[in-house]
């Protein structure tokens, strides 16, 4: 153990040495790899560890390991899950320590503090969603906090090797790209009213920063609930904290007197004529498709329309689903598997099949895919990959394989077809068509942003209404609409 | 038809009306997208869109999509493999025409210009692997020509977004960082001799860079034959391309009269000893382990020293193994892939256990995974995915599910271990522990390089046998080695 434990405190000790006390050395160590006996576990060598180096470092920064375990989402882990693994290091050592958990209330951080459980508050995750949340607290306005719904869209960018992006926080990734700061909007470029038809994701994010620049905003909602998808999708099995999405824009947009919401209000087409706002924004939303149609078959599957299948709005409308029931899960993000899980859980008896060779493929990015494979099977859930469905008959369903395209037939007396989405566009295909109409109406400008322009992610709908928001009355560019980096050769 | 090919029929228009005279406009064009009857094939609508506009680009670029069918390894298809989906382009243009199938030999190329098959030979891997090839035929030196061996770990460093390697040539991605041309090299900078033990790609490359340099070397090789791996892996199904890493080096070598090299010259600490050369490179190569252990298996499999498991090693070397057999592989590149497939050619009953969910997961990056595990299926071997070998017994395999920890058995009577290499570092060892001897013969630099340093891919081989003769004499640096790329930010 003194051996194994040599280069680890060698690399402080030398540290030390070399920076003298121009600075403070902190380390960050794993005190549990959550392996079992297989690996080093908080009761065993995490603890050795710890007591062989206590007073060495300035600063102990203590997790969990693996990645997917140190930041597991909220599907899966509640806030302060690490506090098992690592209260036991401020024991043991007088130096301060600091942890991590998704810590994302203040009131669960103060008791973190005042329990002597840890000394600072580490939140990667939650800084994300509000890079003002320490501010925030200390000015004792806590219902502005946006708050981290810990679906990992973050991650998803770093394991992608694309731009990073957060569900809650549009303006991540952005504030050099464009100049967007997280808290400050400049105040409005003109004195038009805004009409906002659809109050999910994007419809609310635009109304709160459009909100936030003075304009004078309505938004109006066909439902009697504001928030659109995530209403119905924070329902489902682990996904609460997603509804925090409408929660913090609800809590902004009351504050807003400039901003009125209409609940209980499906515009028409003749409608919007009538109340002649000069900038109309759609936010419509989307629906899943029913005819098979996705990543693999780009035509409808055969019998999709005889009764027996089901959307994934079908599901989370509670509409009642006969078993076996057959999940067919082209989409490979959350949905397929959450949604297996969920008929599971009822009671029925479940198959998911997919033409991915893993459950909920996507979810790799979000470091989930192990977590949700596994709870899906020992849950009782049948798993077929690297299968594709070619056609719906009475009580079962024709598969072939992907590899050799080998049929194979599946007992279902229903389908849930999990394969893409159509926009919910009809409002702007009734108003785009006539020009003269809208013109003489008094609507300038009319856009359709979300869901109903490019069905996607919660976080692209909240970014597609912020980037109204701020662009709107920005002049139209040719040019590229945000600063680039340069590689500069070092030559 | 006409409509769906507006856009491109505009594009091409408007961008030469944009550029005028001042330069010719190529469109790249895919006339088949082996899809058959779901897409485009040459014989229907990509002929019908290149007769459609076969006048309107200054250069035709064809090819077929997509990109694993474009990109296709040695292991899947041939040089020319494109010629009957393009050929037709040329009797419907007079515009010169340009294509791609991976061209290597002179010959080839020289028999697509001569039977009117194309005007230009587009060839992207094969210049990756020798940039001077034009040149080289130019001036009439074939055989000093370094050919692609169509094995894609240049396509596999841009699906992992690291930097483009290549197995033929290892200045390629360092032209610039290390300021290394793929031909010339500098002299030597001392007059030190140096012995290179073992004829791998590590070692066969080290030899014919030092020898470029003027450098004596002699290079000792324990068997028969030079090449190492290469040898044994370009006898395996589909791999006998790769046996080039030798060739193009024993021809290289041939041409060199300060290298002097030695078959069946295995040797032993006292030999390198009593030769006393200044400088010994080891380049000793690796085995596969026979344990089990890898990737999942931290310690070895139970049951794995019965007698009954075989390593492709064993495999290569034609070791009679008897049915039915399990592969079980933990690597996750080609090996368990191709050994599945040639133990089934031999009429065995094969089944490939991965922990993976996809057989020869790896070789996405290299476009063949769908490929082969389509091979493999319908060649009837078996396939388990997300399964680990948890214990071998007489008869049959222990397996856990990798996602839940689920036991199974499998039938097996014999099990073929492809999880991990060990370094053959027995001559290492034996020089390395008593540094006052090597110092008295006169050794005053021993080093490692290739799979006897680090098991690795032979692109990492030849680069470390490539390395070591630029940079033997050039001064120990603390420094970073090689030049870096800076991100200037446009403000």
């Amino acid at each position: 153990m003194e051996n194994r434990a040599r280069l680890f405190r060698e690399l402080i000790e030398d540290t030390k040495d070399a920076v003298g006390d121009s600075c403070g050395v902190a380390v960050r160590f794993a005190v549990d790899e959550l392996l079992g006996a297989d690996g080093i576990t908080a009761e065993g060598e995490g603890r050795e560890v710890v007591e062989m180096l206590a007073e060495l470092p300035d600063l102990w920064d203590v997790n969990v390991s693996n990645w997917s375990n140190d930041s597991s989402t909220s599907r899966f882990e509640r806030e302060a899950c690490q506090e098992k693994y690592t209260a036991f290091v401020k024991e043991i050592t007088s130096k301060p320590v600091v942890g991590v958990g998704r810590f994302t209330s203040p009131d669960t951080m103060v008791s973190q503090i005042k329990r002597g459980v840890l000394d600072f508050i580490g939140a990667a995750r939650p800084s994300i969603a509000d890079p003002f949340l320490p501010k925030k607290i200390e000015e004792g306005r806590p219902e502005d906090i946006r708050e981290c719904i810990g679906c990992n869209i973050c991650v998803s960018g770093e394991r992608r090797a694309v731009p990073m992006r957060c569900t809650q926080n549009p303006t991540m990734g952005e504030e050099w790209r464009r100049d967007w700061h997280p808290e400050r909007i400049p105040a409005k470029g003109s004195d038009d009213r805004v009409l906002i038809v659809g109050a999910g994701p994007a419809g609310l994010e635009c109304a709160r920063a459009l909100g936030a620049r003075g304009y004078s905003v309505t938004l109006a909602e066909a439902g009697d609930a504001l928030g659109g998808r995530v209403n119905a999708e924070s329902r489902l099995p682990g996904l609460a904290e997603w509804v925090r999405v409408r929660d913090y824009r609800i809590s902004q947009l009351n504050q807003m007197p400039q901003v009125e919401v209409y609940r209980d209000s499906k515009l028409s087409a003749a409608h919007v004529l009538e109340f002649g706002f000069p900038r109309v924004v759609l936010a419509t939303g989307a629906r899943w498709r029913r005819d098979g149609m996705g990543r693999r078959n780009r035509k409808p599957v055969p019998g999709c329309d005889a009764g027996n299948v089901y959307t994934p709005d079908d599901v989370m409308g509670d509409v009642a689903i006969p078993g076996p029931v057959v999940v067919f899960d082209d989409d490979h993000a959350y949905m397929g598997g959450v949604l297996a899980h969920k008929l599971r859980a009822e009671g029925l008896d479940v198959t998911l099949v997919t033409p991915a060779a893993q459950v909920s493929e996507w979810t790799r990015a979000t470091l989930e895919q192990f977590r949700i494979q596994s709870q899906l099977m020992n849950a009782g859930v049948g798993v077929v990959t690297c299968k594709n469905i070619v056609a719906v008959e009475k009580g079962s369903v024709a598969l072939a394989c992907v590899y050799t395209g080998a049929r194979s037939q599946l007992d279902a007396a229903s389908v849930v077809m999990v394969t893409a989405r159509l926009p919910d566009e009809a409002l702007f295909l009734a108003l785009d068509g006539d020009p003269r109409k809208l013109a003489d109406a008094g609507v300038r400008r009319l856009e359709c942003i979300g869901d109903c322009h490019a069905p996607a992610t919660i976080a692209a709908a909240v970014y597609a209404g912020h980037c109204y928001a701020r662009e709107c009355d920005q002049p139209e560019s040719t040019d590229i609409p945000f600063r680039r980096e340069f590689i500069a050769m070092d030559d």
